[in-house]
């Protein structure tokens, strides 16, 4: 059960998922653009709360919104800042992204209030532009913030208007002089912490039976787009088992052996997750009877250690040598692309930690694998911590189901860290 | 190198391919659609040939069209029967089937121009509509022949021009009261052996090295179109190995253990193989960053031994449960389709091998893994031998290629039978 305080402030929540939600709604689950207009219009919907409940917002010249409680906080040489993106996926769920803005807000209103402040001045940001789906590059809304945003993104360009990144910037009167330039929109060195709630988008925490958790880091990447196998076709009954070169049972063996490497490290504590989410043989020459000379897929290997990518990418490499020698085919790969994983700070996390079970929650620390905001803070040096929140059928869809109260143990946990730190 | 006898023979062969090659030339390779003008056009080439060479010939109620010495031989109570198909598949290559039919003309001439005999009146038969391509429907000259032509192959309909398959015999004046009825346009009774030669459409002979070979038996085949592997789709980085429901993974499993019961059957002297030809994510969801929850695949297995396919798709049964279990998906399956393997005449086939030796070849036997004819009527209790010619590039395809001195081969191999045969 909440206090009546905390009962207060998840009304208050939900009425802002309800408004955001009716806002953007699509025909199914909301659209809430990178730098599209809904974006915008949901920025002035948290805006318009902020001044309904006397805290004060500013913009940066990327786009994001800061709210806080007075002027002097959004100006103070060191913060906590908190928060995470206003963005959705096409079609998307409402809580990916929004939950971590709305908690900031929620906090902010919680001090003024309830009348508590942390020992450092508390600000809430809300990004832009966090989703791939949109331009094909993430988290553009706090890369642009730490001037980190680079040529090749800005001229990415949009999937519906076919406009650049850097068009759609314009179009928000951001600073492109700025932004080209790489200069910092707000110095790093003002923010202590930085702080992301956001849902869990895997079922980690469902099956854990937990409504909320401190991460312990967000795993990076290494990813094929399109591995091709090549072997030979021919006519499935006229060749024989020695002759043949078969694509099909060649991406097989090398499962396999990636599920064997895969087992292994994790036996020995390694952190890891194998993806071959795109497998298909060619639909021109497919045919039920007919040797399958070629195949392609996709490859995503996922850790939180570099070390771990590095071992596990060697292996696979080296495999499907193997591979090739004892099928009669060959292998070849496009450049891979990795992303590093972020390290998310020991000493917040054993706060958050802490606070968690003072408020009487379980201290289990999960792994992200999604990819987030917090990844670019930490990865630029700003000690930052994560709380994920317990959410059904995945993210990116429209069914993603996050429960107000779970929502509210993920809120508690930071609110404790929070009125903890010295 | 050939004797003078043999030379002008292969000439007379080399010029009739060449001609039939340019009637039907495509683009690429020849398209000779079953029950198509090409296709009579083909015949219609044969027995101007035929005529040319002071032989007979006389179509039947099917439009397959008979070749002979003599009318007599035409109506003779007991005959041998040589011959194969006139059709090929949409850009095929020449000799896939016309090979068959060319080296039956190839034995009525040189046995009138040499002038000698087989004990039996010998006939060679070109029959149409053998290959599936156009109706979905093999072996459709073979089976009107004999009476087998099932009310679905008949209400098939054709893939360019959607109209049945009765409709399109109608257009070339058969009776489709006798067809409709499976009244057997010839008294099967009649035909003492039936023999076909027809280009390999694998590579073994060119594995072995041999211009030429006897056929040991026909394989038969077990197919599922689509086996359907469902797990759970899920965010590639936030869905942990232990609550996976990975369809690519559960694939892998099958494939893998398919290919060690297969080495296992054949170590153990089976013959077999076992083809994957169509295997693939589903196109509307995939995507690298997701787990794959729906992998769709085909499943067919060959064997001479019916036995070895009822075993292998048990095996192939229970192993699906297995893995089921394992990786938490389920596997459907649609209605298997099974074509029966077809035996050979023993005593055709030990004549044959010993013809080949006699003219200096192999005793070597090879399988056939795709289906022809011969099977139909072997299947029909017609003692049945085949001679396969080596063909490099497969089949099915415009570069499918038979040298004219293997083909003479082959020929030589059945003449030699056939002078010998008592």
């Amino acid at each position: 059960m909440l206090d009546s305080q905390l009962q207060t402030l998840s009304t208050q929540a939900q009425s802002l998922f309800t408004d955001s939600q009716i806002l953007a709604a699509d025909t199914a689950g909301v659209t809430r653009g990178s730098y599209s207009d809904k974006e915008t219009e949901t920025i002035v919907l948290l805006e318009k709360f902020a001044a309904d409940n006397g805290l004060v917002s500013r913009r940066d010249e990327a786009g994001n919104v800061y709210f806080a409680i007075t002027e002097a906080d959004l100006d103070a040489s060191e913060i906590v800042l908190i928060g995470s993106h206003v963005d959705s996926v096409p079609q998307g769920g409402n809580y990916d992204g929004l939950a971590g803005v709305i908690a900031g807000l929620v906090l902010l209103t919680d001090m003024k209030v309830n009348d508590w402040r942390c020992a450092t001045p508390t600000v809430c940001v809300g990004m832009r532009g966090e989703e791939s789906a949109w331009f094909g590059q993430t988290y553009v809304g706090s890369k642009a913030m730490l001037g980190l945003l680079s040529d090749a993104a800005l001229q990415a360009t949009h999937r519906d208007t076919g406009r650049t990144l850097a068009e759609h910037l314009a179009d928000i009167d951001a600073n492109m002089d700025k932004i080209t330039n790489k200069v910092p929109l707000i110095d790093k060195a003002r923010i202590r912490q930085f702080l992301e709630l956001h849902i869990e988008q895997g079922p980690v925490l469902i099956n854990l039976e937990l409504p909320a958790a401190v991460v312990t880091g967000i795993r990076g990447n290494i990813r094929h787009r399109t591995v091709s196998c090549r072997g030979e076709g021919g006519h499935s009954g006229a060749v024989p088992r020695y002759l043949r070169k078969d694509a099909v049972f060649a991406f097989s063996d090398l499962v396999s052996s990636l599920d064997e490497h895969w087992q292994t490290i994790e036996q020995h504590g390694g952190d890891l997750v194998v993806t071959v989410g795109i497998a298909h043989t060619d639909s021109r020459h497919d045919a039920m009877s007919r040797v399958p000379g070629e195949f392609d897929f996709s490859f995503e290997a996922r850790s939180q250690s570099d070390a771990t990518l590095d071992a596990l990418h060697a292996l696979m490499r080296s495999e499907c040598e193997t591979i090739a020698r004892k099928r009669k085919v060959t292998f070849a790969f496009d450049d891979p692309v990795r992303s590093a994983p972020a390290v998310l700070c020991p000493d917040i996390m054993e706060g958050l930690q802490a606070a968690s079970v003072a408020e009487g929650f379980s201290d289990e620390a999960v792994a992200s694998g999604a990819g987030h905001d917090a990844a670019i803070f930490a990865n630029a040096g700003v000690p930052t911590g994560m709380v994920f929140v317990r959410n059904r059928n995945g993210s990116h869809n429209p069914d993603e189901a996050m429960e107000l109260d779970d929502f509210m143990a993920g809120y508690q946990i930071m609110r404790r860290y929070l009125k903890d730190l010295a």
